[in-house]
This record gives C-alpha cells, structure tokens and sequence, in this order.
C-alpha cells in the first residue's frame, strides 16, 4: 500500500529529481492515487519567513550551526503543518529532499559533522523518518553540466571549488546511504529521464506492493 | 581571575536579575573590571530576526519543537557573534539567560524533555558552556507578584495558569540545579536587592578569586 507513505527523494544539484517528481505525481494521479509533491519551506507561512532569515544576503556573518538549527526548524514546521496532516489524510507525499540533505550538506560537506547534525534533524522530525528514500545518483561534474545548461549560466560556474564541493557532497551522501541502506533505494539518474521514472515506478510497486 | 569569563544569570520573571546585573555591572566597572551585560538575541542582527519569526503574532500554529530550534539558532549567533569575541578581548560577559532557561522552560516545562533540549543546545554552543551560573531562586507566586506590581499589570494577570507554569519552571530548574551542580550557585532572590547583590559579587570574589 502506497497510501498515506511519506518518501523522500535526495541526490545533488542537477540530477532530475524535480523532473522526475513532476513526472510521477502525473502518473500516480491518472492511477488514481492521491499524491502530493512538496519541498521545504512549501508554503508554510513560519518555514518561509526563516528561509528569508537563512537566505538574506546581508547576513554574511552567519554561523553554519545557526545555518543548521535554522533548517532544522523550517523542516518540523513544514513536517507538522503539511506533510502529517497530508499522510492523515491518506495521501501519500512526496518530498523533494529532507533530513538527509542536511546530513550530506551540513553534516558532511560542510564539516558539521554527520551525527551532529543527525542529531538536532531527530529532535526536528521526532521519529517521523521517511518510510522510503530515493537517491538519485549522478557523477558530480555531470550534474553540473546540466544545472550549467539548463539554466544557461555562463561555463565558469562550472568551476573547481564547485566541484569539489560536490564531490564532497557525493561522499557525504554515500556515508548517509551506507548508514540507512534499508531505508535508501539508489537510482541511475545518469541514464534518460523516462527510464529512471520508469525505474522509481517500478521501485514503488515492488516496495508498497500496489 | 574574573577576566574572560562567561557567567550566566538564571531564574523566573520577577527575580531581579536584571536589576541585579544592572547594579553589579556599575560595581565591577568602578572596580576596573572591564565586564559587560547582554541577553538574547543581544543586537545581533540574525538573532533579532530570528526573534521576530518567534514573536510574530501571525505565528499561532507555531510548534513547540521549532521554536525551540529557533531559540537554540539565536543563542548560537548571539553567542559567535558577541560573547565568544568580548571573551577573546578579555571582557568578562554577563549574560541574562542562556541555556539553562530553554531547559526549564522548554524542556521540562512545555515537556520537549530536558534531554533532548539539552542537545540541540549542546549543537549551538558548541561546548561554550558557562564557566558559573547564579540562579535566583524564589517562590513563584512572589515573583509573579513582583511582575505584576513593577509592571502595574492588573491583578488577573496573576492566574492560575501562570501560577501553576511557573511552578513548573522552577521543577525544571531545580531538576537542571541538580544535573550541574557544579556550575550553578543557587541565590536567595527574596533578600532585599542589595543584598542579593553583595550575595552575587561575594560568590564571584571567591570563586573567582579576585
């Protein structure tokens, strides 16, 4: 049963999960299932207001534990004002990252720490973990080259300290992956954007056996 | 040696402790100890912000959880952004209210568990616990009597609610009492203000030898 799940869908920049959601959430509604595809803050009216505080540009001196905490609270409030009442009502939802994100980002990336991190995310989500997490798996510099492309942005975007980042990011998530396996499915987000929603599809039946 | 110390005040509205700390700041600095009071968010820009998205009245839906997590972000930036370099200048800083509040408030009075309060806390300091703590102690009913004489509320301002609340606050700070007793000095907050003070400035003279 799909019905009132909460999954999770994870990966870096450029590796299609907005397409991919987009996609699905079609197919699950001719299907007849009663899906809803969020990602923090998602309207919430506080969880905005502390994206503004995170993303103000004059905030230049903020500290990445404030940076962290802040996240943390714009997830419970995007979880307790949307998603819990949305799987309450029997609907599955769909979430375009969510605690592992900040594990791979912050925790990892950049040097927070893992179980840090990990820890103020399970006073954040109070034991309501994701039933089922989709990783979408891309080399690095081929992620880039599509966020690069798609979004036209001029090619020294593309450039070294970004890609290291990401490279560190990759890392970050393989530790969060290898830590959560049972709950983590990896996908090829490297092959055409129909087989790995056909490949998520497929995943979904095998696992909620619908 | 007082200098470069972090000394925390703790204790229910109505206490005196900012009165106290406004007259023992007068005190130190005429002793030429280069001392200086603060409390949160402390005009520091990210944390008044932070403290708007708590306060917004707009924000009835607010969950208990992420307002501890915003409470635990504007201690982190306050504390980065002010006390640590007032520390690292030789100041010692005084603050009203730190981690101690969110405990006794939060976690044990609005019931997140002390626990898990103390560990997002312990994400945001950051292992910059106080080096000594006074907690002024005194019986809930007269504190909240106090408030409502300085503040001239009405009479029905001091109701059960509040009154049962603030018993609860003070369970929660003897259980935080307990768990560091080494770092808090419990002070006799019914005394006449002046001797409070000389109370507070003798436990700074022989703990802190000077």
């Amino acid at each position: 049963m799909l019905k009132g799940k909460f999954i999770t869908f994870e990966g870096p920049e450029g590796a299609g999960k907005t397409t991919v959601l987009e996609l699905l959430m079609v197919e699950l509604q001719q299907s007849g299932i009663e899906a809803i595809f969020t990602r923090e803050p998602g309207g919430i009216s506080i969880s905005e207001k502390i994206r503004e505080v995170i993303l103000n540009k004059e905030h230049t001196e903020m500290d990445s534990r404030t940076e962290a905490l802040l996240y943390a609270a714009a997830r419970r409030q995007h979880l307790v004002e949307k998603v819990i009442p949305s799987i309450n009502k029997g609907k599955t939802v769909f979430c375009d990252r969510f605690i592992d994100s900040s594990l791979a980002y912050q925790g990892y990336a950049r040097g927070l720490g893992i179980d840090e991190v990990l820890s103020i995310n399970e006073f954040a989500i109070n034991g309501f973990m994701p039933d089922l997490t989709f990783y979408f798996k891309i080399d690095p510099e081929k992620g880039l080259k599509r966020i690069a492309k798609s979004e036209e942005r001029e090619k020294n975007r593309l450039d070294l300290e970004d890609l290291s980042f990401h490279k560190k990011v990759q890392e970050g998530y393989e530790k969060v992956i290898t830590r959560f396996k049972k709950r983590i499915i990896v996908i090829d987000a490297e092959k055409p954007i129909e087989e790995v929603v056909s490949d998520v599809r497929d995943a979904l039946k095998v696992h909620f056996e619908f």
